[in-house]
Order: C-alpha cells, then sequence, then structure tokens
C-alpha cells in the first residue's frame, strides 16, 4: 500500500517536542517591535500601546483626494483582514476620536512624479495614531509603515506607541519588469505594484519590447505588435489601467522601448529598418543577437518618430527609457551602406553611430516633452547632459557620469533574475560609504532599480524571484547608509514575506503547489527538505547547464528552488556559530535533526521520483541529499564520541562533497562549505 | 528563544520512517489507471502505452475551428507543465504521424446550447492517440479526458492504450456563482471556467442581482449598478468577456436576476417600485428580507421591460433565470394599494399574486426570444409548460412537475455552501434509481447545479468552497447512474484537486497562506493538524453561533476549514475498518501517531495562539485537540496492555467527548463519534 499523505503528515507530527514551545522571551518582544522594512529615518520607541478593536476608526483631515481615500480604505481592509474584526467602511469627520487620523497639507501631483515629497510622521499614543504628510503619497508611505507596526499578544492586536519621522534617502526606487520576454498577465503587474508600495518602492520600469516580444499596442503602427507579440501584448486600455493602478499608488510607470538591439520583434513587421535585410522572426532563445535597426535609414526614424510620439502620449510619466544596451553593431559592420554612411559622416565607430542615432530619438523625445533614458552605453562624451543614465555596469560608471553632470540610476548589484541572496544585493549602495563625490554630484544618483529579467520567469514563478529579496533592495533605496544588519534584514525579510501575501503575491504559496505537480500529487514533505537546501546556479550559468528556450515550460525544480534556501541558510549559521568555538559537540541534537531529516528525505524522495518523471533529472540530488545526511550523522557521531575521525574517512567524505557540489539540473546544495567544515572538524586538534 | 521554522520542520522529519517508503504494487498501478473524472460512459482498457516525449505532435482534422484550436494549445501547455517537456505549438497537417490526432465532423454550435452534442470517442494504441467528435465541445471533452489519462514510472510520462467512447447523462451540468451577495472578480470566474471545463460542466448560474448588491452594467438604468454596488459590479465589457472565456470551453453562462423578492439592491435606486415606500439601502445582514418589487405597479414592469431587452441582448443563452425564490410577501399584505389589486383582480393569495408577475415577466422574456427559468416557486398551476423549474425543494418537487410536463434542474442536494461532504452530495441523482417517471418525462430533467450561494466566501476562500466537492457532483451529472463507489470517488477527487491548480484555482495553495495569515507568520504544522479534523458548522448554523455581516473579513479559522477534512477522514476510516473486527490491537502503530500528534500540537498550539489574537476564539479547539490525543493515548494504552478500562474512565472520558462535540468559533471536530467507539471499546467484551 502506499502511505497516505495524513498518515505521513502525523507521523512527523509525533517528532514534535516541546523545545519548539519554548518561551518568548521579553528581548523577542522587543525586537518584534522591530519589523519595519523599509526602517524609517528616525523611530523613537515609547511606552505604551494603542489597541485595536471592532470600533477602530479612522478619520482624514487637511487637503485630501480620492487616491488617499482609497488607499486609506484599502489598508483598513488588510487590517482587517489581519485582525479579523470589522471596521466601519466611511471616513467619519471626527479627527479627535478617530483612532487612525491621516492629516496630509496637499494632495500633491495626481500623476506621481520624480521629487515628489514622500516624507511622513507617524505619532502613536495611547489614543491615537496620526499620520501627518505634506502630501497624499506620504501619506500613503506612512500608512503602510502603520500597518508593519500591528502586534498581538495575550491582551489582543495593538499598535505600539512611537514616534516616526521618516523619508526616503532616494527619490527613485525601482523596480523594473521584462514583460517581453515572458509576457506578464495584468494580475502579475497590479500585485507586484501592490507589493512594491508595501515596501515604499516608487518606480515601475516596465520592459516592453526585445528580440523575444512586442508587448504594447500602437496604433499607429498595429503591425510591430500584432506580428510581434504571438497575441500576447498590452492594450493601450490595459496600459492606462497600469499607470492609474500605479499611481494611486504613488508609483510612476516609465516605459523602456529598447533600441537600437534587442529590437528583433520590432523587424517582424518592419524588416525595412532593420540594418540587414532580413527577414526576421521572433526570436526564442535567450542571449544577445543581432537584429538592429538602421540608424543610417530615414525610414527608421520616420517610424520611430511615429511612435515616440504615440508613446510619449499614452505614458504620462516625464522619464522614457530607450534602452540602448548590448548592441554589438554585428549588423552594421557587414552592411555595406551603413558603412558608407559613417565614412560620409565621418563617424569614426560603433559608439559613435549608436550615439548619432541616441540625438535624433532624443529630438523626438524632447519635442513630447520627454527626458531621455537609456543603459551605460548610451554614456557618450557627446550626449547632452539631460539624459539619465542607467548603470548596468557599476558605481563607479554611475559616479564617473555624476561626475560628468549626468544624473543616473544605479541597477548593477540588483540583478534579482541571477539568483543572488539578499544578502549580496543588500550591502549595494547606489552611492557607497567611500565615495568621492561631491555632495552636488551626489544628488545626481537618483537611486537604482532591481531588475527582472524574464528570460526563466512565468506568471507562476516571478514573484518568488521578485519577492522578497527586492524587500531588501527597496530598503537599501530607502533607509539611511546605516541600516546594515543582514541577519536582521533577514529576519524582517520573513516577516514581510507573510504580510507580502495578503496583497495576493504567489512567492510562497505557489512553491508548494508547483512541488506537487512536479511529484505527480504525492506527499511533497521530503521533496521539500531538498528544496530548503538547493538553490538553481547562479548568474547566466542556467543557459549553459540546462538550455531552454522561450517556449519551454518553467515548472522544473529549477523554476520552484529559489534564492536564499532557508534550510541552507539556517544549516550554515548553525555551522558557523559553533566552528567559532569549535563547540560541534553541544550541537548535536539540532545537527541530528538536520541530518536523520536529510537522509531520510533524500531515501524517500528515490522512491517517490520512480513516480515522478518530472524529477528524474533531479535523482541525483535526491541520492546526494541522503549522502550528506550519512555523511554528517558520521561525523556527529565522532563528535558524541569525542573520537577524532581518520585522514582517509575524511578524505572520502570530501571527495563524495566536491561530488555533490556539482550542479545537477540547474540546482546546486548550498551547504557544501558548512560540510567541509563539520568534516574538517573531526580531525580535532 | 523561539524555535526557528526550519528547525521545527526539520524535526519533524526525523520520525520519517521506513515504512513510507514502501511498495506501490502492481494493484495500485492498474489503480492508477482509473483516475478520469467524471468517469466515462464506457473504458476498455488495453495493453501498451504511447509514450509521451520532447516531440509530442498534434494534428487536427475534419471540420475544425479557432475555439478547438485554442482549447488543443492550451491542453499542450497544461501537457507541458507537467511533463517539463517542450512540444510544438502549431498542428501540422500530418494526421498519420501526429501523436495526438483530433478529428471533428462540424464544429457544433459557436455560442454553446442546451442539447450541444458533446459525445467523443477516444482512442489510444502505442503509435497515437485519438479523439473523433461530433463537435468541437465534444473534443473539448475528450482533450480533458485525455490529459486525466496521462501516467508516469520510472521510464517516463505515458499514456495508457485504451479505447473511451463517452457521452454525458444529463444534458445540464451546472455551476451557480453568486456573484452578488460577496462580489467575485473577474479572475475568480475565469479560473472556476477552467475548472469547471476540466471535469465536464457545461452551465454558469451567474446569480447577478440579490438585496446584497446589484452586479452587472445597465445602460439603460445605470443608477441600478450605481447605487447598488459599492463600485462592484461587471461591466457589459466584462460580461462578453466571462460569456466568451465561457464558450470557448463549452460552457453556457445563464443570468439570474432574482425578482420579486431578494432585491433590496434594485430599490436603493429605485425604491418606487417597491412594495413599500422605502427608501432602501443596500443589506449588509445575511437572510431573507421584505423588499420586494411591486407586481400591482405598471412602473414595475416599463421598468423590466426596458431591463429585461438590454439584458436579452447581452446574454445570448436562451435561457434566463428570473429567481423567484424566498419571496415571503410580507410587503404585499402589508401594502393597501396591493391588497386592493388583488381583490379587484380576483388574485386569490400571494403565491397567485407572484404568479400574476412572472406571467408578465415572461412576455418580455419571449418577446426577446428566451425562455423563463426560476426557482421551486415559479411551479403554479397557471403556468405555461415552457418555462423550467430549478428546484431547490427536490426530487420530487422536481418529478412532480416533469409529469405536469415541465422541464426541470435540480440543485437540491448541490447546495455547497452548506459545507457538507462530498459524499453526501455524490449520492443525490436528479433523477433517483426508483423514479417512477416514464421515459418521456425522465428527459424533462435536465440535470442539476450545484450551488455557490456566497454569503461566506471572499476571492481568497471561494475556491476551497466550490472545489473539490463540486467534482463529485460534475461526475454525478455526466457518469452512468452505477457510479456510486464513494471510496474511489475519493481517492479520484485527490488526484483531480492538484490537477486544478495547474489551471490556477487556489483550493488548497490559499489554506496555508490564510492559516499562515491567522499564525502571524509562525509556523503552521501544528494549525493544519488541528485543521485537518475540524470543519465548519454546517447548514445554516453559521448565522447563529457565529454572526457577521456581508462586510466582515473573511479570514477567520472558520473561513479556512474546509468540508471533507483529510485527517478526520483518515481517523474515522481506520476507526470503522477496526472497529469491525474488534482488533485494535493491531493498529496501535498508526493510532499512537494521529494522537501523539493531536496532542503536540494542541499543546504548541495554545503556545502559538497567544501571539496570534486572531486564533483567540480558537483557543479551546486547540486544547481539546489536545484532550483528544491523550484519551486515545489512554485508549491505545489499555488495548496494548490487554486490559479493560473502568466504567469510570468511560464516562469521564465519554462526558469530555460530549464537550468537545459542541461547536467553538463556529467548527466542530469531525473525529468525536470514532473516538466514542474507541473509548467504548476499551470495556472489551
Amino acid at each position: 500500500m502506499i502511505m497516505s499523505k495524513i498518515f505521513i503528515k502525523s507521523f512527523f507530527g509525533l517528532a514534535m517536542i516541546l523545545t519548539a514551545v519554548f518561551v518568548v522571551s521579553a528581548q523577542d518582544l522587543v525586537q518584534a517591535r522591530r519589523n519595519l522594512m523599509p526602517v524609517p529615518a528616525n523611530v523613537n520607541w515609547k511606552s505604551g500601546r494603542l489597541p485595536v478593536a471592532k470600533n477602530f476608526a479612522v478619520a482624514l483631515a487637511g487637503k485630501t483626494d480620492e487616491r488617499l481615500k482609497q488607499y486609506a480604505f484599502r489598508v483598513m481592509r488588510r487590517l482587517e483582514g489581519r485582525t479579523v474584526l470589522e471596521f466601519a467602511r466611511d471616513f467619519p469627520n471626527d479627527s479627535a476620536n478617530a483612532n487612525l487620523l491621516i492629516e496630509t497639507a496637499s494632495t500633491g501631483s495626481a500623476i506621481p512624479q520624480l521629487g515628489d515629497d514622500e516624507s511622513y510622521n507617524l505619532e502613536i499614543s495611547e489614543r491615537q495614531a496620526k499620520i501627518t504628510a505634506p502630501t497624499t503619497v506620504g501619506a500613503m508611505r506612512g500608512l503602510e509603515t502603520f500597518l508593519q507596526l500591528l502586534e498581538g499578544d495575550k491582551n489582543g492586536f495593538y499598535f505600539p506607541a512611537v514616534s516616526i519621522s521618516d523619508k526616503p534617502r532616494y527619490p527613485w526606487r525601482g523596480l523594473m519588469i521584462d514583460s517581453a520576454r515572458h509576457f506578464q498577465p495584468m494580475e502579475v503587474l497590479r500585485r507586484n505594484l501592490d507589493a512594491m508600495a508595501a515596501v515604499k518602492m516608487n518606480v515601475l520600469h516596465w520592459h516592453l519590447t526585445e528580440d523575444q516580444g512586442f508587448r504594447v499596442e500602437t496604433k499607429k503602427l498595429p503591425e510591430l505588435y500584432l506580428q510581434g507579440s504571438d497575441g500576447n501584448f498590452y492594450t493601450q486600455e490595459q496600459v492606462r489601467e497600469i499607470i492609474k493602478y500605479a499611481a494611486d499608488r504613488g508609483i510612476r510607470v516609465m516605459p523602456e522601448f529598447d533600441m537600437p538591439g534587442h529590437a528583433t520583434a520590432w523587424l517582424v513587421s518592419h524588416p525595412e529598418i532593420g540594418s540587414a535585410p532580413g527577414p526576421y522572426k521572433i526570436e526564442r532563445q535567450p542571449g544577445i543577437f543581432d537584429p538592429t535597426l538602421d540608424p543610417t535609414n530615414e525610414a527608421t526614424y520616420k517610424l520611430l518618430e511615429v511612435f515616440f510620439r504615440e508613446m510619449a502620449a499614452l505614458f504620462p510619466d516625464k522619464y522614457m527609457h530607450i534602452g540602448g544596451d548590448e548592441n554589438e553593431g554585428k549588423q552594421w559592420d557587414a552592411n555595406p551602406k551603413i558603412q558608407a554612411f559613417m565614412k560620409a559622416n565621418n563617424i569614426k565607430d560603433n559608439h559613435a553611430l549608436q550615439t548619432h542615432f541616441n540625438k535624433r530619438l532624443l529630438k523626438f523625445l524632447e519635442k513630447n516633452g520627454k527626458i531621455m533614458m537609456g543603459w551605460d552605453e548610451i554614456f557618450q562624451p557627446d550626449l547632452p547632459k539631460n539624459v539619465v543614465i542607467h548603470s548596468w555596469r557599476g558605481q563607479k560608471a554611475l559616479a564617473e557620469a555624476a561626475r560628468q553632470g549626468y544624473t543616473g540610476v544605479l541597477s548593477n548589484g540588483y540583478y534579482i533574475d541571477l539568483m543572488f541572496p539578499a544578502s549580496q544585493h543588500y550591502v549595494v549602495d547606489p552611492i557607497p560609504a567611500d565615495t568621492t563625490l561631491t555632495a552636488e554630484e551626489q544628488k545626481r544618483v537618483l537611486g537604482g532599480e532591481a531588475t527582472m529579467w524574464s528570460e526563466w520567469v512565468s506568471p507562476e514563478t516571478i514573484d518568488s524571484r521578485v519577492w522578497t529579496r527586492t524587500a531588501a533592495i527597496a530598503e537599501r533605496f530607502w533607509s539611511p547608509r546605516e541600516v546594515t544588519d543582514v541577519d536582521d534584514m533577514y529576519r524582517r525579510l520573513e516577516i514581510i514575506s507573510g504580510q507580502l501575501e495578503e496583497l495576493g503575491l504567489t512567492h510562497r504559496k505557489n512553491q508548494a503547489m508547483l512541488l506537487r505537480r512536479l511529484l505527480n500529487n504525492q506527499d511533497i514533505t521530503a521533496l521539500q527538505t531538498l528544496v530548503s537546501v538547493i538553490e538553481p546556479v547562479k548568474e547566466y550559468r542556467r543557459y549553459q547547464v540546462r538550455p531552454q528556450t522561450m517556449l519551454s515550460p518553467l515548472t522544473g525544480l529549477i523554476d520552484v528552488a529559489q534564492a536564499d534556501a532557508p534550510g541552507a541558510r539556517e544549516f550554515n549559521k548553525l555551522i558557523q556559530t559553533r566552528a567559532k568555538n569549535k563547540d560541534f559537540q553541544n550541537a548535536l541534537i539540532p545537527l541530528s535533526i538536520f541530518f536523520a531529516n536529510w537522509k531520510n528525505s533524500g531515501m524517500l524522495l528515490k522512491t517517490q521520483i520512480e513516480n515522478a518523471p518530472a524529477l528524474t533529472e533531479a535523482r541525483q540530488l535526491a541520492v546526494d541529499l541522503q549522502s550528506l545526511g550519512e555523511t554528517g550523522a558520521e561525523a556527529a557521531e565522532f563528535f558524541r564520541d569525542g573520537k577524532k575521525s581518520s585522514a582517509e574517512w575524511r578524505d572520502s567524505r570530501l571527495k563524495n562533497l566536491a561530488e555533490i557540489a556539482k550542479q545537477k539540473a540547474g540546482l546546486e546544495f548550498q551547504v557544501i562549505e558548512s560540510m567541509k567544515v563539520l568534516v574538517n572538524a573531526t580531525a580535532g586538534n
């Protein structure tokens, strides 16, 4: 018989021990008050609490608008969801008796703009919580802080007394979503905008055209999206809906139309503006491709002028991103007409030709009242100062641009598609502590953007790639430079993670769902153990080790595993702590629990995979997991018995670990270094 | 210190034993082939298998249409998701070499209609799978069967060889969704339509107006939705989108506009057509209310004529539901003008007055080419035969209507909002085996509808109320009468449950999410154990024991607990099996596992609740869970030791069980009867 899932689950429960019931110490409670993310500029904790009960009432005062009213309405519904209490839905004018009073001096700009005042003060006493802000958007930021302050204990829900005065460090705090390589439906954008607002981000950089897709309706040039999108595009009505949805949350929407490279999808319908004769097909592979707009052809500019005029009217934001990255110029080199043009116009190389192209674009944008933004490559001596440099190259490139008078935004260090841990992104600061920029120059560094390039994300998995790591990046952009405690960042990330779920984010709940699908509906406990210690290969290695196209299903184990594998982090922390004092003897219980779980999970999984061919590629990982558990158990025995291991034993185990360290199915164990430490420690002193 | 979640999870893993690894026997494999739901009319299993590999190709032949092409396209994407293999996206004309060939004789009606031919044949050999169907919709049904046949083992994915000839038993297989009491956003409707198609249902009965809301845009009478919906309504464009989405899945959309009762939301903007002077406000309570349209006022008909003309054009389905239920006539009794009208027109009672009203409506509907449908109450001697009776009263009422020449649809027995188990719905047949109806009369029983009344469902929870129980009901409507094995139904329901997740249904994944929210982000393992043995109170008891309004948050434990609590079902089955032969001695291991888990989970949960005030109302349930575990463990000891319990012990335990049996927070343990059996069994013979 197959053991039923319920039975497996019950059996697991048997092992629950009273340790788990242990004590919430006073210190933890104090810590629990520090759940804010991003950390505000100034927080002054006080004593006392404002209780939350059924009649908790909100009032708006000052100069208010519908946006704020709706925002406060939604915040109250989230508060209801958490507390299971019902509150009034209207906001009576009774400021004195309101439990939460929101007072705004002005509404600010209806469509958010760079430099909007987002500051707020939040005062919570035992009688009332009061948010005061110069603008609607400031009040929105304050409302998110307010919600994060909710706590509960035996006596019920409450807000701790506190005095907060807050404002962002950088005015540009963005998330780029690549809707081009993999199209992302409206609900993905909506829920990610909600999540952005929850961590006080204020720019959705919307990557809309690529080699792999042209995703926006244009009424003037309909063949662009009709032939370039496989039918997956945003109508202009949908674009307007997203812009409004974002504005209602204090978020700007800046579109990107990447050119002259990354342009295959344009050329499917308009090969005449390409630098090679074509024909062109929508690109299905990941990577960098040759198709490039022809900057020497007046037809190109004629088309782009029409296009930009239409898009400038559609997108109200002052900034427009023209990409400009990774143009390798191969088609330019190969085209005699282009070469002749360069000679005739004294254009010395492809960089200069791209600058020539950008200057023409700049005219269109300026004519339509827009400020041009582009990736590092557009930063060329000849370009006017009123363009914004978007740096994927790094802080130095950004600082250099600032020094020369350009404003800029950093994305190097925030490439969340590369599967690096949150801690790695967290330490990157658009202006590092050792900057040599003057105060004036520093002002030109506007902030940064996390970039969700979408080669390997589907609507089912994208949330798990964006969150929760982007919350750590959001903190870097908002909070004082000094906020850098990585352990505390991870602690708060876990709390924010839960709160994001109430906004519909699927970063947590889709993992179990996808594991069930992979296991053909068998019990996922063992597979969860495996997934908690492995991560996808990093950077661009996935392309090599597990090649797929843009049409491949993204339902493999590599798509379910996440960065910051929690089981590995926990284990590594345990080993690090113990290694310092070489007291593994005193960690035998937690170590045994880890190792027994790995071993048993690996064993069960091997059998389960026989009924789940979608995991055949991961079978060796199950074998390895069992092996890690066995090696660990053996090491633990040496510590328990106070014996030293033989050099032979250590060698064989280290050799085995080296094998286990190799990627399989594009996945890597994240506990190898700790296991080496442990194995080596069995040698004694 | 607080034990980390990872640590708790790892600790649970420690207990995993090798039993779990046991043997998938040959018998299970045969069983696994019987995963079809609903069970087809004729299945003939053969030997051999059609493997699924990267190049699995589909071809369409015969008279085909875009609907079918898109359906097949989506089915292939689901197959990709399960297998993690990439298939071609186009359907080449190469019928001979296609792995799946779909041949349709005609496209059938583009907008589905009652009585459409939904039959299909499916032949799978080692070389090819072939679906033949007279219509596009038949092929859709066959494609769902095809997907359900997918299996996998050590050698990879495959379809078993089989010959299936299938058609539905009833032509009307519906799900009613009440979008009025709680508005349900578009994505809820879309994903539930997908799920309906997966189990071959073909009618979405869309309940659009109620005391608590008027949910459809009308351009002629805009105040109806503007004042009656709190801004939560479907635009006509959205209605058309849903109709198309449904049609693309072979599903009809029949709207319901409930009248003359259940009409408060109409009267908010149009009190002049009410039977009392008003004013009226949108109703916030659940229940049955007085506001009723005035059937003696010509203004009522004038308005309704305009309304029905517009709705008849908006909804292409031939059938239109006018509700007609639960009109208690209190306002009629109290209105002298109405009383005078009745006297003057020789209308003897309120039933007759409602029939008078219905006959006027009937004219409007007929003028617009529609067939009228209404709840049992409309079935009055005077009503013409061309109306459809929708029975909430039961099979007898339905049979009586059929005998008198009316067609009818059964919903009594399928009220999924009442939280009864799937087994209870499953045994209800629109035409019971002992029917005395003639063959001709039986044809008038068109089928049935599951009804998702939405007093207590939110977009977060509705899927878990509809599914998976509705799949069992869908089987009742489609499969031969003889398909009645309840255990096997539950086995297949579990499999279907996993497959529904790939369509975006949230019935499983939102449970863990909501438990995390309730526990304030603490580890949910213990709470999951509790939830696996409790269910919400049944029928209409929730109104009394845990009153809420239509504006209350639906995030309490009662909203997360589901019908068919799986841990209780498993436990009850174990007890039943063992009780037969009185051999509890041989079940000591599984019993101990259950009881230890209950006890430990209850203990941990009590502590966790101290940091999670949203669960304070459920604290006693944690105490009870621990107590159940302790009582069980004591009983197990008697069996282990071969001793008899004292009458005193049994009395005290049975008394305790009687206390535990009482609802708390609207929730009830589902293991009480089994526990009584166990306690009594300790008395020995």
